[in-house]
C-alpha cells in the first residue's frame, strides 16, 4: 500500500482523486476524459448492476440492445433534444485508414467519408424511438418495458474519475405507453426503484424531486431526479427519470391504434443511472484512512488475515478456517482469505482499510488456543474478539448491522446539512459557512434561478415530490412562492 | 405468428435471415450494417455471458473496462496489427455538432476537428497493453489475467445478423505473463473453456485446432480457434484465443523486473467470442419450424399453454398449476405460463416451436380429472401425456435429457459430415456434393493454401491439435506433408 490519502478536511477533492486512484477503483486514460475501470472499481459496477437489473426485471422490464451510433439527422428530429445533446458528441465522419502516400505513416483514407456522419450516443433516446415505430402498431404492443447497458459519450470539457468522464458506462430504460398517466406513473416507478437502490444498497439517503425547467433533459416534459448528499456539503444528481410526454413519438412519428379504434401518438418515458454512482458511493461514506463500502456492494465482504511468528503456524490456521470459510460462503458472504507470507498483517490492516472491506477478521496462534478471532469494523473502527462456535451467524449479523449503520449516518448527516431559510442573506451564509441542502422558497422564474446561480454557484436540486404546500416570498426577488425547493451546490 | 419459414433445403441463408427476424432475435438497424437486439435474442446473449463469466472466473479472470478509443497513434505501434485492423474501422474526427450559418441544419463543426483522430475499438490490445504498461512492473505484479465485456466495431462491408455486424457485443481477455510457457499455457487453457461452453452449454461440438499463418490474428504469433459445423455443412468460427508472445510488450515496451533481477518483455494473449455465437447456435440446431434452442441457453425452458372451453375454466387450472409452477421455479426451471385469452392454443403452440421453447406443457380439462399434463418436445418434436405427480422432477430430466440429445445430434451430424481425402478431385467432389469438414494433406504453404481458396472457396478452418501425424502428400502440390488439415467453406 502507498503512503497516506490526503485529509477530508484539508482538500476534499484531492483526497476523492486520490483515492480512486490508491484504492485501485479508476484511472485516467491516455484518451482525454475517458476512464479505464480497475478490476476492483468494476467490480463494484457489476455488483450495482446484477442489483438493479433484478429490480428492473422484477418491475416487467427487458434488456435489449441498439447501436452505438446514431446518424446525424435522427439527432436533429427533437428540437430541444439536439440543443442539448449537438455541443458534446463524438462525430465519426470516416471509416478507413490507410497508409499515407509519403510513407510517413497512417492516415485518414480521405475516400472514406461517410454520406451522412455518425454521433456516438449520448443517449439513445433518437435511434430507439426510431426503432419503436416499427415494434409499435397497436395497443396490443404496449406497454413495451425495455433497458439497456451500454456505454455513452458526452465530450465533457472537464472530467474527474467517475463523476463526469466523457465516456461511462450506464443504464437507459426506454418505455413507451398507451396513456399518460400510465407513463407518468412508469416515471415515478423507476425513480422509486433508484431511491430504493440508493438507500438500500449504496446506504445513501436520497431527495426524491422534480427538475425545474433548465434542468430538465433535453427533449423531456418532466424530469424527476435523486439527489445525495456528500460530506463536503455539495449535492449529486445520482439518477434521473424522464416523463417525454408524446415529444419523441412525435419526432418519430410512432402512433399506435387504439383499443376504440382511433390513432394516438404514443407516450414515452427515459431513465438512467450511470458508474457515477460510484463516486456517490465514495463520497458519501468514505473517510480519512480510505474507502468505506456498504457491505451489499463490497466486493470483498471479509478479509482474514493470519498472523504468524513462523510459517509452520499457517497449516493449523488453514485447517481450523476451512470450515469456517466454508459455513460464512454458504451463507453468500464473501471472504478473502489473505495468506500471502510477502506481506505483513500491518501492510494488509491499511491494505484491506483504504479498500473499504467491511470486516476484517484477524486470527493468530492465541485465538487458536481460545477459539476465538478478532473482528474488526470498517466503518467504525471498533474491535472485539469474539468465539468462532456460530461465527458464521456473528458475521452475518454485523454486515448487516454495518449496511444500516451506515445508512443512518448518512441519514443524519443529510438531515444535519438541510437548512430551511427565509432570506436571500440567510441562504448565502449558509451555504457558505455549512453547505449542504438548503431549503428556500423561489419565485418560479428561470431568471431568478439564474441569478441565484451566478451569484452563489448554487443551483436548484429538485423540487421535493413530498414537499409541504407552504405560502412565502422568494429569498430573491420576494416574489409570491408557494413551496420551498431545494439548492445546493453541486458536482 | 407470422406465416412460414422459407425451409432449408430450398434457400438455407433466407431461412436463416427470416428465422432470426420471425423468431424476435435481432434485426438490422437504420446504421448500416448495425443490428438492434430484440429482447428475446439480447437474453440468450444474458445467459452466454452469466456461463462464461462464471468460467473466466473461475479460472482467476477479473473484469475491467477500458476506453472505446484509441488515438490513431496507437493502432500503428504494433506493424501487423495495423494492417489487419486499419482497413475498416470507424474513425471519430470532430467532437461538435453546431447549426449551420445559412440555417439549413445541424452540421459537424469544423473548429471542433481533433488533434489527433480517435478509432473506435475494433478490438483492445493496443489500449490495453497501453495501460499494462504502468500496471507492470514486476514479476509480482503477473500473472495479470482481465477480461473486458463491450462493444466493438469493424467496418464490415457484406454484414449478416449476428455472424458478421458492424457493431457487435464480446468478450476479449487480455493477459500478461512472466514465461512464454505459461502464457501459451493460458491460450490453451481458455481454448478448453471455450470448447467446454460450446459442447455444454451450446450443445454444439467444435474442433480445436490452430489456424495457419493466413488465418491469424493480426499481431499474434499463433491463433488458436474452435471451429463449428452449420446445418449446410458450412463451418462457423466460434472463438478464437491468441497466443501474442511479446508483440504488444514490444510495441508498448512492457517490461518487468524478474525474480533473478533481470529486466524481461512480458508475454501476452488475447481471446475473444461475440454474440456471433447466437448465430451458431441458431445454424447449428433449428428446423424448418423454428428455432430449437439447448435448455442451458433458453430464455424460457418450459411454457404451459392452458386449453379451455370457456374462461371459468382458467381458474381450476390457475389452481392446480400453481404448486407445480413453484415447485419446477424450486429447481431453478424458468417457466412460462401462457394464460392469454387473446390468442387460441394452435397459434401459440407455433409461436413457441418458432421460439425454441424445449418443453410445452398444453393442460385442459381432462387433464384435470386425470392429474396429467401432455408435455411436447421441441427438438424431436414427440409427445407424451404423464401424471402431474412429481412433474418437476420429469421436467428437470427432459430438460437434461434434451441438452444431451441436442448435441448428440449435432455430434453426429459433424462426424457424418468430415470426410478424409486423398486427391485434389476427392476434394472437390466433396466440398461441391456433401460439403463438411475435409480432412486433406496440404504442403504448409501460403501459396497452395491460396490457390485452393480461389479455385473452390475452401479454407483451411485449422491444423487439429489433436490430430494424428501422417505423412502424405500435398492434394495440391503433392509436395510432401505431415499432417492432414482441416478445410472448408465457411460463414
Amino acid at each position: 500500500m502507498s503512503k497516506g490519502l490526503p485529509k477530508r478536511a484539508d482538500d476534499y477533492s484531492a483526497w476523492y482523486n486520490e483515492l480512486v486512484k490508491k484504492a485501485d477503483l479508476a484511472e485516467n486514460s491516455a484518451v482525454r476524459g475517458c476512464m479505464v475501470i480497475k478490476p476492483y472499481g468494476y467490480s463494484i459496477w457489476e455488483k450495482m448492476q446484477a442489483a438493479l437489473d433484478k429490480m428492473f426485471k422484477d418491475t416487467g422490464h427487458k434488456n435489449a440492445y441498439f447501436p452505438l451510433f446514431i446518424p446525424k439527422s435522427y439527432m436533429s428530429r427533437e428540437a430541444d433534444h439536439i440543443e442539448g445533446f449537438a455541443k458534446e458528441c463524438a462525430v465519426v465522419t470516416h471509416y478507413r485508414l490507410k497508409n499515407s502516400e509519403d510513407g510517413s505513416g497512417i492516415i485518414v483514407d480521405p475516400d472514406a467519408k461517410l454520406e451522412e456522419e455518425l454521433i456516438i450516443r449520448p443517449t439513445s433516446e433518437t435511434v430507439i424511438w426510431n426503432t419503436y415505430k416499427n415494434w409499435i402498431q397497436s395497443y396490443r404492443d404496449l406497454p413495451l418495458l425495455i433497458n439497456q447497458w451500454a456505454n455513452v459519450v458526452r465530450w465533457e470539457m472537464r472530467t474527474r474519475l467517475f463523476l463526469r468522464t466523457a465516456e461511462f458506462l450506464w443504464q437507459e430504460g426506454h418505455t413507451a405507453h398507451a396513456t399518460k398517466r400510465e407513463a407518468i406513473e412508469e416515471t415515478l416507478k423507476i425513480l422509486d426503484v433508484y431511491a430504493t437502490f440508493a438507500e438500500e444498497y449504496m446506504g445513501v439517503p436520497v431527495l426524491k424531486g422534480v427538475k425545474t425547467e433548465s434542468e430538465r433533459f433535453a427533449g423531456a416534459v418532466d424530469t424527476y431526479c435523486i439527489e445525495a448528499l456528500m460530506q463536503d456539503g455539495k449535492a449529486l444528481q445520482a439518477g434521473t427519470s424522464h416523463f417525454l410526454g408524446q415529444n419523441f413519438a412525435k419526432a418519430f412519428d410512432v402512433k399506435f391504434a387504439t383499443k376504440e379504434g382511433g390513432l394516438d401518438l404514443v407516450w414515452g418515458t427515459s431513465w438512467g443511472v450511470s458508474t457515477r454512482l460510484i463516486g456517490g458511493l465514495i463520497m458519501a461514506h468514505s473517510d480519512d484512512l480510505g474507502l468505506v463500502l456498504p457491505p451489499k456492494l463490497a466486493p470483498i465482504q471479509v478479509v482474514i488475515v493470519p498472523i504468524v511468528k513462523d510459517k509452520s503456524q499457517y497449516e493449523l490456521i488453514d485447517e481450523k478456517l476451512e470450515p469456517i470459510i466454508q459455513k460464512m460462503e454458504n451463507r453468500g458472504i464473501s471472504v478473502h482469505y489473505d495468506r500471502r507470507d510477502t506481506h505483513k498483517p500491518g501492510w494488509k490492516f491499511a491494505e484491506y482499510e483504504l479498500k473499504g472491506v467491511p470486516l476484517r477478521m484477524a486470527i493468530g496462534p492465541r485465538d487458536l488456543e481460545n477459539n476465538t478471532v478478532e473482528i474488526a469494523r470498517r466503518d467504525t473502527l471498533t474491535k472485539e474478539t469474539v468465539s468462532l462456535d456460530n461465527i458464521d451467524e456473528v458475521v452475518d449479523n454485523l454486515l448487516k448491522e454495518i449496511q444500516q449503520s451506515i445508512y443512518q449516518k448518512a441519514l443524519a448527516f443529510q438531515k444535519e446539512q438541510t437548512t430551511e431559510v427565509n432570506t436571500y442573506d440567510e441562504f448565502k451564509n449558509v451555504l457558505e459557512e455549512k453547505g449542504g441542502f438548503v431549503l428556500a422558497h423561489w419565485d418560479g422564474t428561470p431568471e431568478t434561478e439564474e441569478k441565484i446561480k451566478s451569484e452563489t454557484k448554487a443551483t436548484i436540486r429538485c423540487i421535493l415530490l413530498d414537499g409541504k404546500e407552504e405560502l412565502g416570498k422568494c429569498v430573491y426577488s420576494g416574489k409570491a412562492s408557494s413551496q420551498k425547493v431545494v439548492f445546493a451546490k453541486a458536482y
